[in-house]
C-alpha cells in the first residue's frame, strides 16, 4: 500500500493542529502544508498585544517553524503558496507560488481546508484610503505598528466594539493614543447581552476610551491635516490618524465554493460531525466551517481557535482511520479590556430569543470574586440563563476585574455534561479566602436560579416595570434608598416588614428589590409566606443600572 | 399547629446556615441557635490572615451579629451558651449559660449539632505551656496576636504542615518572623501526593521557612532565654518565642456520643444523605459529621466550608419537610502560601492506594497558566488521576503562582458529573491571550490521559526507572540533557529519532522522556509506529524532580 497523502490548505490553529496529528497518528503518510501567508502556525490571538507593544518581539508570535515542522514533524510546508482550485475528480489542488507565480498540482489522498477567515471590509467610500487597517496577520500588525510610528499617530478610530475592537482600543491607548470605537449596535460586545456588556463600556470609557454607539459607518475621507474621517450613517465624522476595522470577519470559502462544496445557511462550509464535507475525501475545520451550537441546535459560525484546534484533531483522528466526532460549540469566550474581563459560554438571551426559545429563565448575581473581608475583593457581574421546565443551564456571561474566567469555565464545564442549576447549586469548588467563598459566586448563581425554579423565590423581570400594575417595594435601609431608586418604588426595610406587613397593599402583587438580590430573596420569602404575591427582581439595583445605561443607548 | 421549635447547636458555617434557611422555609418556626463560643457566624478560614495582619480589623471576621439574626431572621442567637447533654426522649437540650453558670432546658422538635470540630492538642509533655496556642477561634488568634505583641517574638514553630500550619507560617512570616515547620509526614500538605507538595516546600524554603520533615513532636519545654523548645522524636530541639499546633482537627462529638446517637468508622457523628442522625428528630451537619467520599465511596471527615454550608441547607430543608439530599464531598480545597496556590479535587493517589484501589491511572502536565508569547507566564504543575478502564476522572492536584484553582475547579465540575478525560480532551474553556491557550492546561490534561488510554502514548512509571530493564531515552537536546538527566539515560534528540532508529536496541523497551513530556509523546509515537516497544515517562524531567526530591525527604 502506498503512503496516504494528505494536503492541507492553511497552516494556522486547525491546519497545523491537524497537519501534526495526523504524523502523530500516521508516521508513514506524506503530509503537505499550503499557507498563503507568510508564515505557519503564527499567535493569531496576540495580534493586538503586538501591536499594543505588551508582546514585544514579533518572533514571540511565530510558534512553530518550516524548519520545526520538517525537523520535527517530517510535514512539509510550503508558505506562500496559495490553493487556487481544487480538481476533486482528480483530487489534485492546483496551487500557485506566490513569489514566482508558478502554478502546478499536488494530489491528495485526503485533503484539508483549513483557509480561516478574513476581516470584513466593506465596499464603502474610501475604504481603501492608506490608514485604513484590518489586523490578521503579523504583516497587518506590522503595517499599523508602522504607520502608528511613521505619522506620529496620536488617535485612532476603531470601528467595531467586538473582541479584536476593544482589544486594539486597550493596546492603542497603551501606545498613548487617543482612541474612538465606532460600533454599529447600541452595545460594545455584540455576542454578549447588552446589559453585560454595559460594564465594559463604562469601564472603557473611564480609561478614556471615546464610545459613538448605535451608528453604522458610511464611508470614509481624509482631511487637509493628513487624518482619516470615518463618516457615518447618522452624519458624524471621526478624525483619526489611523482607522481599525474590526467589523468581524467572514470565513474563506471561495476555493471550496468553486469546488461545489455545500456551503452553509450561515455562509460556512458545511462539514459533518467528523468534519468532512460534502465531498468524502475533502474535510475541513477552523473559522471557514459552520459546526453546530450545542445549546440552539443551529448552525453556527464560531470563529476560535479552541475548536479550531479540536476540529483539526478530530479531521486527522479520522483521516487516519479513527471514528471520533466534533461534540459542537458551545461559543465559551473570553475578552479582557484595562484589567476587566468579560466572558460568556452557551446561549445569550439574544440568541435564544432569535432562535425562537422561550423555554428559559435568567437570574443575576454580583458576588466578590472571593470573600469580602479578605483585602481586594472585586464584584463579577454574572448572568445565568437556564431552562424554566427543568433547570438546564443554556449559557452565562460574567463580567469583573478578577476571577471571571474561571467562573464561566466552570459553568462552561457543567453546561458540557448538560448540567442544571441544581448542579451549579451543590458544586464543590476551591475556596480560601483569597480564592472565593464558602459559597462560590457558581454555586450563589444556582442557588438563586434553583430558588427561582422551586417557588421559593419567583422573578419579576425588569423590562416590565414601567408597565406593572405591581408595588415595587424597595428592602434596602432608607439611606440607601434616598441615594438613589427605581421610580415609582416604596421604601420598606427588610428588618421592618415583619412588624409592619399592615402597610402593605394586600390586594396588589409585590415587586423587591434590594442592592445585589439577596435582601430582596429574604424579603420574598417573608412575603410569601405570610400570603402576600411577591416576586424579587433580580440582582437588585445593580442589575437596574445595568440594564438602564445599556438601554438608554449612546 | 403549634410552630416547630428548631434548635441548633452551634452558630458558625454549617450552623448559621441552616438557622437562616429554615427561616426562609418556615416564617413561623421558633428557631434558637446556641452558641459556645463568644461570636455567631465568623470567619473561621480568615483567623490566619488576622493574625497575620492581613485583614486589619478583628470586626471585619465577624459575619453576623446576634442582633442581625433577629432583626433580619426573627432568629434567637445565644452566644455563649453550651449544650451540655440531650435528654433524647423528652427532646430536650440542657443548656449551661457560660456567663453565669446557670442551666435551663431548651425544647426541640428538630435539633441540629452543628459543633464543628476541635484543635488536636495531644497529650504531650509540656503541652500546656504558656506560648503554645491552637487557631480555631476569634480568641484564639487575639491571644497570638497579643502574644507576639507581648514578647516582641521574632520567631516560631509551627506543629504541622498542613493548610493551617502552612498559612500560618506565611502570616507569621508576614509579620517578620522567622519560622520554622515540624511535620511528621515526610511532605507537607498531608491530603496531596507528595511530589505535588515538593513544589510547596521548595517555595516556602525560598520565601525562609525552615522545614523539618518526617519527625514528630515528643513534647515541650522553655529554655532560659524565655523561649520554647519543641522537641522531637529523633531527639532535635526547635527554639522559638511561640508555638502554633496546627495538626489537624477532630469532630466534637462529646455531646452527640453521650446522647448514645451513632458515630463513624472515622469518629464523626454518623448521618444519612439528609444529614439524619440515628435519632430521627436529630440531624448534624459540617465539621463533626462524617460524609461519603464521592470517589472512593469511603467515610470521611471533611472539615472545610462549603460542605458544612451546603449540609446546613439540607438539613433545613429536610426540617422544614422537602426531600433534599446529600451528594457526599470530593474534598475540593485549595491553600495559597506566598503567591504560590495549590489546590485539589477527588482522591489523590494515596488515598486510593489506601482504599485497595488499583484500577488508576495518572498523568502530570506542566503548562504555563496562559499562552508563552503574551508575557507573565506561569507554569501550572498538574497531576491527573483517572480510570484505566474507563477514563474516568478520580482526582486532581494542581500546584502553580496563576489560575490554579480555576483548572482545579473545572476538573472539580467534570469530577461531579462523573467525566471522563475525553470530556477534559473536549473541554471549551475561556481563551484569549492573558486568560489561557488554546489547548488550556485542563484540555491538555485530558488529551494525554486520553493519548495514554488509546495506547497512543503508553505511560511508564517513574518509580520503576531504577528497577526497569528498559533503556531510558533521553529525547531532549543535547545541551539539555547535559544540563541534567536521569542516571542511566542515553539521549537521542526528538528530531534525530527517525534518521538515527537503527542505533536503538531492537529487543529492549524504550522508555522516553523529555522536559515535560511533550517531545517525548512525539517520540513514542514515532517508536511506536516503526515497531519498537516504546512508553512515554509522564511530565518529563520536570515531574522527575518533583518525585526525586519529594522522596528524599527532609
Amino acid at each position: 500500500m502506498n503512503p496516504k497523502r494528505i494536503v492541507i490548505v492553511g497552516g494556522v490553529a486547525g491546519g497545523a493542529s491537524c497537519a501534526t496529528r495526523c504524523r502523530r497518528l500516521d508516521e508513514t503518510a506524506q503530509i503537505v502544508v499550503l499557507e498563503r501567508g507568510p508564515y505557519v502556525s503564527f499567535a493569531n490571538c496576540g495580534l493586538p498585544y503586538y501591536v499594543g507593544g505588551v508582546i514585544e518581539e514579533e518572533s514571540k508570535l511565530l510558534l512553530a517553524s518550516e524548519a520545526l515542522f520538517r525537523d520535527r514533524f517530517n510535514i512539509e510546508v510550503r508558505t506562500r503558496h496559495e490553493a487556487v482550485a481544487i480538481d476533486r475528480e482528480k483530487r489534485e489542488v492546483e496551487v500557485r507560488e506566490l513569489a514566482t507565480g508558478r502554478s502546478y498540482r499536488e494530489s491528495y489522498d485526503a485533503l484539508v481546508l483549513a483557509p480561516g477567515a478574513s476581516p470584513v471590509r466593506p465596499p464603502l467610500p474610501g475604504i481603501d484610503l492608506p490608514g485604513i487597517f484590518v489586523l490578521r496577520s503579523v504583516p497587518d500588525s506590522r503595517e499599523i505598528r508602522a504607520w502608528i510610528e511613521a505619522k506620529q499617530a496620536k488617535s485612532a478610530v476603531i470601528v467595531g466594539g467586538g473582541f479584536i475592537g476593544l482589544e486594539m482600543a486597550e493596546n492603542l491607548v497603551g501606545r498613548g493614543l487617543s482612541v474612538k470605537v465606532v460600533e454599529m449596535l447600541q452595545q460594545v460586545m455584540p455576542p454578549l447581552d447588552p446589559e453585560i456588556a454595559q460594564p465594559v463600556q463604562e469601564h472603557m470609557e473611564s480609561r478614556g476610551v471615546t464610545m459613538a454607539l448605535g451608528d453604522g459607518v458610511a464611508g470614509f475621507e481624509t482631511n487637509e491635516a493628513g487624518q482619516l474621517i470615518v463618516k457615518t450613517q447618522s452624519g458624524a465624522a471621526h478624525a483619526g490618524d489611523l482607522v481599525i476595522l474590526a467589523i468581524g470577519v467572514r470565513p474563506e470559502t471561495a476555493l471550496a465554493k468553486a469546488a461545489g462544496l455545500q456551503l452553509g445557511e450561515r455562509g460556512g462550509i458545511r462539514v459533518d460531525d467528523q468534519m468532512r464535507t460534502s465531498d468524502r475525501s475533502i474535510w475541513a475545520v477552523g473559522d471557514a466551517v459552520e459546526t453546530q451550537d450545542v445549546v440552539t441546535g443551529q448552525a453556527t459560525l464560531i470563529p476560535l481557535a479552541g475548536p479550531a484546534n479540536r476540529q483539526g484533531r478530530i479531521a486527522a483522528d479520522v483521516i487516519c482511520g479513527r471514528d471520533s466526532h466534533f461534540r459542537g460549540v458551545q461559543g465559551t469566550a473570553v475578552c479582557g479590556v484595562f484589567g476587566l474581563a468579560v466572558a460568556s459560554t452557551g446561549a445569550s438571551e439574544k440568541a435564544l430569543r432569535r432562535a425562537g426559545v422561550t423555554d428559559y429563565e435568567k437570574i443575576y448575581v454580583h458576588p466578590a470574586h472571593h470573600v469580602g473581608y479578605y483585602p481586594g475583593a472585586k464584584p463579577i457581574h454574572l448572568k445565568l440563563i437556564f431552562r424554566k421546565s427543568d433547570g438546564r443551564i443554556l449559557g452565562a456571561q460574567a463580567v469583573g476585574e478578577a476571577d471571571v474566567a474561571r467562573r464561566i469555565d466552570v459553568i462552561a464545564t457543567a453546561l458540557q455534561f448538560g448540567g442544571t442549576v441544581y448542579d451549579l447549586e451543590e458544586a464543590e469548588l476551591c475556596y480560601a479566602p483569597q480564592f472565593g467563598g464558602a459559597k462560590d459566586p457558581v454555586n450563589y448563581a444556582g442557588m438563586v436560579a434553583s430558588n427561582a425554579l422551586r417557588g421559593d423565590n419567583p422573578l419579576a423581570d425588569w423590562s416590565e416595570i414601567g408597565s406593572t400594575e405591581a408595588l415595587l417595594l424597595d428592602v434596602r435601609d432608607p439611606d440607601e434608598f434616598a441615594a438613589g431608586h427605581v421610580p415609582g418604588a416604596v421604601n420598606l426595610p427588610l428588618n421592618q416588614i415583619r412588624a409592619r406587613m399592615g402597610e402593605l397593599p394586600k390586594d396588589r402583587a409585590l415587586w423587591t428589590y434590594c442592592g445585589v438580590g439577596q435582601r430582596a430573596y429574604y424579603a420574598t420569602r417573608i412575603l410569601l409566606q405570610s400570603g402576600r404575591d411577591a416576586k424579587n427582581l433580580p440582582g437588585g439595583m445593580r442589575t437596574y443600572r445595568q440594564i438602564a445605561l445599556s438601554s438608554r443607548g449612546a
